[in-house]
């Protein structure tokens, strides 16, 4: 496969981990920045992610319009993913959903999310809340327009991971495997807390040292990374489909097999 | 199909989907008026809802009797949907369920019940708690009778949902897909609720003007409400079953085909 | 199917609901007292209860011993259940389960676990907490002797259900259905109440008329409690085995065809 | 099969429980200690649990390097096992995970871990919390050399188990069977004690002679024991793997099998 279509089959994979993992339901998508062209951006038609595959993906600009004809339905939200690819040249995948236990974070400031489990330390230190009332006043609550998606994206600022009061969260990162993997453990991170909060006492967070170090370990075709994107995939009944663009299609349940190719360097976890 | 036996057959997928969202189990139930005849109803015989099949409905007056000879057993609080169909020209479609995760509010004013994520606005401002003790007394808490259900329905009032003390919820709506949507919604909504309360400081709910907005938005055909609807009947089993008056039959698993027949104007979300 | 072998295939059904509802796992048992003999009972071999048949099945007195020679494996804390027979001639059916939901119940006094849900009426209006160690000091917290299940049951007394402090808890009841619905309920009831603590307020609990209303009302073979227990069997796997005493062979999936049968008088919920 | 062959097929049986139990994740391993070489061990190469096979197995010396060449990727916290090994000769399995719900008891002291409910006896008394911090200072929390593989060690001390925070656990036995059972029942102790403490009121822990009772009278292939180690590898899709070293396989769904050899003496439970 060319890497575009490399690329393409991985966003597919990413749907439907996200939709196994309970990240996403009938709502809720995952985007990936076109690698040639930085001011295009990919995402599904309007589908339910669990049942995306390759033909139904699309290409938009940032502006959230489709490139070339498109007759089927888009997500009305894709303004979210636009607005973030815009302001954001940093970043290759976003995600927005409404993963239940998050919510209750983007509800009230009595405990801010912020992590404390190290899966979590990719959301980074700082998760801010946005709402869309405080510029847009009384609306469904949906980024509907480029305008709104501009807004949250700023509210975002330079941070992994913005709530969305009462709707969700987007989160934005470096790669397709990153974004997934962090939509994933940020709702295991906000019950981490939530549980812990009710157990009383002082709450330790992971330290601006402890997130730098594991950012700065972070490589999306590690060992341990590559595990768990084909473990979830293989849950998702997607693990065919899994490939490395350095060695092509990993066997389905084989997760390590890449391992085996390189003898020289033990990478380990 | 005609549009009765289409809303008949909706009127199962109906009851498929909240067995499998865990809304009802061995008990609740879910009815629709009569297109044609406003003082009738349609309602399956007493059966647990992840088994009925057409042949299971059974018609009904709004005094809960059975239309023509039924000599199957019906289930005793069919009451509920009589009383609220008497009660509320508007509504089209009424579930009574046990879900678990709001049986907690209906047993304490301590945190009232009102929306706070975008998928629960449909619930409405208020949710009134009936408690069938206030006229009634003791009794074993299930509406067995016109006078019982037409107490509930006073208690409803001009709401979408009613908390019932110690028993469940009463929900009332504009069309089946609505009332699925909103029965889905309302233990998640309470959850999202319920978590926040124990993360401390201040709970923002929706404004009037944002569950108004969202319900100016609403609409039981748009892609956005329709995707759900053909999500949860997919993953009920019945995917195969779910149709469009304006379209027939959708492919299972295909939820968006039908946005490809409106090549003219783009619908989304 | 003669009485006994229908109480028998009865029992295996109860193992098997009973472990789909997730009530016991690989410990727990249910037991059913002979129908002529008063001084016996039935009860399955040390198995999980997932796994029992009616070959499985061992005959017991009162005070432990299997009737007649049985080499296999059985279940130690057998005496709970000779315990509770010997001391209540009312009751016919006991479980013994670690439920985990309702295991916190037995940890502190600070929230006594009372109906509190009209499906929880069953359980009674006091459930009291038995500590083994009152008794017997530091023990493995098993009841291994016929010493022991007597003073459980004498803790129990006239309830329905006594919970054991840091061990699970043991319900008698009328029939075997009963005893089934009970222990099903009993954590949903647990739940309720629990998350109702968090909410705040004050807690309303059901009313000592409306558990007798319930009580009263109670029939193991009315269609509401039928419709469960055909329900419960059916996603247990076990739809196949459901029989009436008074019908024979109910067919899978078809829980509610018994009324059929009672044109004159509706049965209805 | 040889003795060792047993054991290494316990080990593959032990990683199904415990990724179908959800203890593992696509992170997490479980070690066993060289019966005849105390100063080696067993692990699995760099692979999530689940889909681990004899093949996968390594053996590995104490300081973490694998015997003879190894070109597969291992996991990077092996050290977590070497150094329990070498601080415990008492100890012949090694679990490590990252379950959920033991997490927040990691991020807080304001309630310690500790038993409460009888099947959580296995834990010990003390539950110490390994900060990595305190000796370490800001890492990736990741256990990835000798020397904290020691320092963990040295906090759990002569305990059972060792929280790690922000992270997982670290889990010591005698046995791979009772590791297992340890690691399986933790997270519901926790549960327990997580919600006892929401219901109010003094909780009640195990004493010390309560878990020194039930310590004494454990045994890997007691009835007891036994029936859950068939029963989680039933669940698990890996019962037809099971034996005993006693009395070679068992059968696949008949746990109790085993018991029919002991006719003089009845073990039971």
């Amino acid at each position: 496969m060319s890497n575009l279509e490399n690329l393409l089959n991985d966003l597919v994979i990413a749907n439907r981990i996200l939709a196994n993992e309970e990240v996403v339901d009938a709502y809720g998508h995952v985007s990936v920045r076109h690698p040639d062209r930085p001011d295009r951006f990919f995402l599904a038609r309007s589908l339910a992610p669990e049942f995306i595959t390759r033909d139904d993906i699309v290409e938009f600009t940032l502006d959230g319009n489709p490139v070339g004809k498109e007759k089927r339905a888009v997500y009305l939200e894709r303004f979210i993913h636009g607005g973030i690819f815009e302001a954001r040249p940093d970043v290759m995948a976003v995600v927005h959903a409404h993963a239940e236990d998050i919510l209750s974070f983007g509800l009230t400031e009595g405990t801010p999310l912020r992590p404390v489990i190290h899966s979590g330390s990719f959301i980074g230190a700082k998760v801010p809340i946005w709402d869309i009332a405080d510029k847009f006043g009384d609306t469904n609550l949906l980024v509907a327009n480029v305008e709104q998606g501009q807004d949250l994206a700023k509210s975002l600022g330079s941070n992994n991971v913005a709530l969305m009061r009462g709707h969700g969260f987007a989160a934005a990162a470096r790669s397709l495997i990153e974004v997934v993997r962090m939509s994933v453990y940020l709702p295991r991170n906000a019950r981490a807390l939530w549980r812990a909060r009710q157990l009383g006492g002082e709450i330790k967070y992971l330290s601006q040292g402890e997130i730098d170090a594991r950012n700065r370990g972070y490589s999306p075709y590690s060992v341990e990374t590559w595990r768990a994107w084909h473990y979830w995939a293989n849950k998702a009944g997607v693990g065919k489909l899994v490939t490395r663009p350095d060695q092509g299609k990993a066997p389905a349940k084989k997760p390590a097999k890449e391992a085996a190719k390189k003898p020289a360097k033990r990478k380990s976890r």
